[in-house]
């Protein structure tokens, strides 16, 4: 029995401003990624989320970002390991107060937006990260960039850590996903890219953007609900793949 | 043996901006209220100062402020009681990741400057705040302006709280502080605010502003390190109530 | 001839966050209130807003808040008149930027949600401002609450100013707006509002809820165009006013 | 007669956190850099700082920085050419509201920190921003990096521009700053810092790191006065370029 895990950025509200994500996207995923008040979130709706995951079953994890809300954690920013373990922590624990009092369990961590292209690919960052949340807790997983050289370091440090993929997104022939700006690097055509993240997930093998065939593990699929289209793409997917036989459930929750 | 506590507010910088604490006061105080972000404070400087009590055998608190960091959370704002309980709790979480990772403990809650005040004379903030802690810890404790409807609240819910009383402050004669724009509030008089909380403390008795005597239960002193006179009347007071035979300690702490 | 204006608040986005007005409300106001990055606003969605209602015609003002984001302005913060003054100032002059960068003119200032409750309401704080935009420029109006505190002060220091009416409100025996608190206080009929509209607008004259009959100024109705029946209300509103024979213009705007 | 003009970064507080410039420093600079808001500064410090230059006879530029208070505008924070011009118009049109309540002339505009050095060497961010300001007022004058891209474009695109030099940072080559990262690239030596400037001052020459000696045009020499000891190397460096028949006065004003 293959299981696999559907995640999404939820949450992503601020004050007056209501989160982008359609209602029926609590139905499709089985993990949420909550921000945290750094790129968007503030407590209120972070309370309301961690409720709704826990009403849903959505296994809840913290979606921490940039300082930068006005630019919605989209742009790189210059920070040092150490700046980045402490926001990334602060916001960990910011969310975690809502979990304990709802008596849920806070089970993973998935940076957002440019601080995620910017610690997936900085061994320096990964490492510093991660020894901070094993101090944490060492039950709190890392949703990872698959092939990614921090996916490699939560291995090497023994750290629990699942390997997402992307559904619309071309890789390199090094595994690593194509830099936006090139061309080919996102796949708009909702046919292949179903095919794109079946054979991902059903044959652990992703085919590059240059048609080199690579492993990659396929532990999380990354959905997205701020349109009407992306959400039916999602259940699309989901379906898809059930009728492939695969089963969906997060990762750190028993069947 | 009669055990007392020192608190200040510490860690209120933000970013190039250094806290206004003497170093000093970690040498006299028995409990830190660590600013969580909102009025001050920013995640480098929670964990300098969770490490530097960790250190220096300092009980830490979280201390929460309204999200004003250009009023430093010294305006009125008024805020619902669900704001509160979540404001609170995010500022609360984001420091206990620190402490979690330190492998110290979260001791207190203490609000801060006109999120104090608001809250410690309403009884319906109380509850709600004092439920929401609840949930968080049974074991986190609540500072308390002493005789207020805050204190009160926490003794009927059974839950932690300790009581503070401010050596430059006057009571009026229903135990409350002397409202800050009326005449005779601030006791500037250093000989008699040593007297006024060497009256409180030893003899559980307050002298109101009208000259009344009334009980009262000081648990803790809030001193403050932000000027070198300041920091010089605390070490006085300090001195002088263990000349009185007085032991200072956290009251979380074993001795 | 009469001529009416009718104002809204606009360009309450921030960042990825879109502002609420349908895009039809441009088509129907005479005048536009622009926030300015306090409560709401971005630079980027300021500039773009300037340039719509210069492509548009519509007359563009200031819309300063408190420096409230996530409160989006709506909650009573208590700060001095050199706070208003300061935070005010500093709002018209970043909005002012993009005017004059554009060759539009900056026409008025409309404080947005507390903080107009709180200085329409307020003397001092309405001869600070209306001293320090009189300092600013002679020909900047102020959009005031009809029959208000800071209405009246407009007039006695002689700066332009405009009194704005609101079709879904209740005015009490004073003249002054029914607190939101108090049954009555909002008009949700929307044939009566219209009503009332109308008889403040064409006879000078509101009926209070208590049935008196006062007199009113009527130089510009506020609406709202965050919900689509908002904005079909502000079109009937026109419309039926039309019909009557007003002719719709901003105050500040030659024929 | 040579004219020179000493600027420095001022009103970079925040709140309760007072700006770092000693007081003294407002009688030897002759430009004054006001932080906007974005990086540093608030209304009332920018309101007060204004008034202080116009008592001190000191030309006012506005300093404006990336959105970025927690990291004090020091941060590498990738931006569009069009978040820039929008970024910076604001903040300059904020300060300019203080310059025109007290009648005073908004001199110079000059970016901070990693803004500054991501604009100065980058020509498209360069004609971006002078054609904004262009667009603003024809008077106002860029402070830019001697020899950079950005003052090459000012030229070109005839606007208003000076030149600055810093005392305690080494040249290279190209007439660029060295690298902070690289050796040699802070001169420590007060002396040979001195040296440095007079060079460039006196003789309009720079001796590059590598020994060469390019020209450079020292309109205008930054100084600090956040230490006790930069203010000294300050007035020294006055005292010192005075004793060598220069004088001082800013660039936009009449002897």
């Amino acid at each position: 029995m293959k299981y696999l895990d559907l995640n999404a950025d939820v949450a992503e509200g601020f004050g007056a401003y209501e989160s982008f994500e359609a209602e029926g996207l609590y139905d499709i995923i089985t993990s949420a990624n909550i921000a945290c008040g750094f790129h968007a979130g503030d407590p209120m709706i972070m309370k309301r989320t961690v409720n709704l995951c826990l009403q849903k079953k959505i296994a809840i994890g913290a979606h921490p970002g940039y300082r930068d809300l006005v630019g919605f954690g989209r742009r790189p920013l210059q920070i040092t390991p150490e700046e980045a373990v402490t926001d990334v922590l602060y916001q960990i624990g910011a969310l975690s107060a809502f979990t304990q009092v709802s008596g849920a369990q806070l089970q993973h961590v998935k940076p957002h937006g440019a601080l995620y292209n910017q610690v997936m690919a900085d061994e320096t960052m990964a490492k510093a990260l991660i020894e901070a949340t094993k101090n944490y807790s060492n039950k709190l997983a890392w949703m990872t960039l698959a092939n990614s050289p921090f996916a490699k370091c939560c291995q090497a440090l023994k750290i629990p850590f699942v390997q997402e993929v992307f559904a619309d997104r071309a890789y390199d022939d090094n595994g690593q996903l194509v830099n936006r700006k090139l061309q080919g690097a996102v796949i708009h055509d909702s046919e292949e890219a179903l095919d794109h993240v079946k054979r991902m997930v059903l044959y652990g093998e992703v085919k590059t953007l240059s048609g080199k065939k690579l492993a990659i593990q396929a532990d999380s699929v990354c959905v997205h609900g701020d349109h009407p289209e992306s959400l039916k793409f999602a259940e699309k997917l989901r379906q898809s793949l059930e009728n492939e036989g695969i089963r969906f459930k997060s990762f750190g929750m028993a069947e």
